[in-house]
């Protein structure tokens, strides 16, 4: 009963597959190379810095890190570290730990994200038109919506 | 002279985004739950199923699964202690390890592909129109010739 997928589908996945790993991995070289951080370290600091008070419980930011709960502490942890962000625990609130972006960690960020975006620019935007950019905006979205309703 | 992204790019960026961290973290899933290893150990018994002889350099290995070499070695060493893999060195080869895909592990890669090519029908094929599978494939192939000849 397994759709197996024909020449043709299999060769769209793959070529799908190869982008978006070429795209993770120009990011993260970038990163490293330049802010010393990996993508995920980035879009941690990119979601703190955009939250009130520069501040999120756990929770939410694994939900807007699309990341696990484990990933996301282990990483929280490097970035304590690095004086990047703190965690801190509120009497009153029984949900959980809140990581707190320092200005430290505001500063690495902007001195990140220049280069960062350059490198977005790049990879994605300099190697598509107009009408292929917004064709992948409504994939992106048309695949989020069924993904989000699928089975996880 | 950093060439911000406007409100409209930044969006349909981390949609963009978005979408890809969902399939791989999908993959990831339907994978992990239902054969027992991450979608990078999938790939890399895909490559070597597909290989002559059912074995490769380790080096055209991390090209073929587009990993760092170090990455590339470790998942392998776990796949060896599996008994999916082996590795051994030609003594007339001085060009490094080869990879070997062990009859154990051609039977977990098979026992894995239904699930998997289900997940992978269900997260993009079925969300998809054939005109936007069209679009994603020029897409794909538009990033990966501009990533080729990047920075890289």
């Amino acid at each position: 009963m397994t759709r197996w997928l024909d020449d043709d589908e299999q060769r769209i996945w793959r070529n799908f597959l190869a982008m978006t790993q070429l795209v993770n991995e120009r990011l993260d070289r970038q990163l490293q190379r330049d802010a010393g951080m990996p993508h995920t370290y980035y879009m941690i600091l990119v979601a703190l810095s955009e939250a009130d008070g520069r501040a999120m419980r756990m929770t939410d930011l694994a939900r807007r890190a699309q990341s696990s709960q484990s990933r996301l502490s282990h990483a929280v942890a490097r970035l304590e570290e690095r004086g990047w962000v703190r965690r801190t625990r509120c009497a009153d609130d029984r949900r959980g730990n809140t990581a707190v972006l320092t200005d430290d960690g505001f500063a690495a960020l902007a001195a990140a994200a220049h280069g960062h975006v350059e490198e977005v620019r790049q990879v994605l935007f300099d190697a598509l038109t107009p009408e292929q950019l917004k064709a992948l905006d409504d994939i992106s979205t048309a695949v989020r919506g069924q993904t989000v309703g699928g089975s996880s």
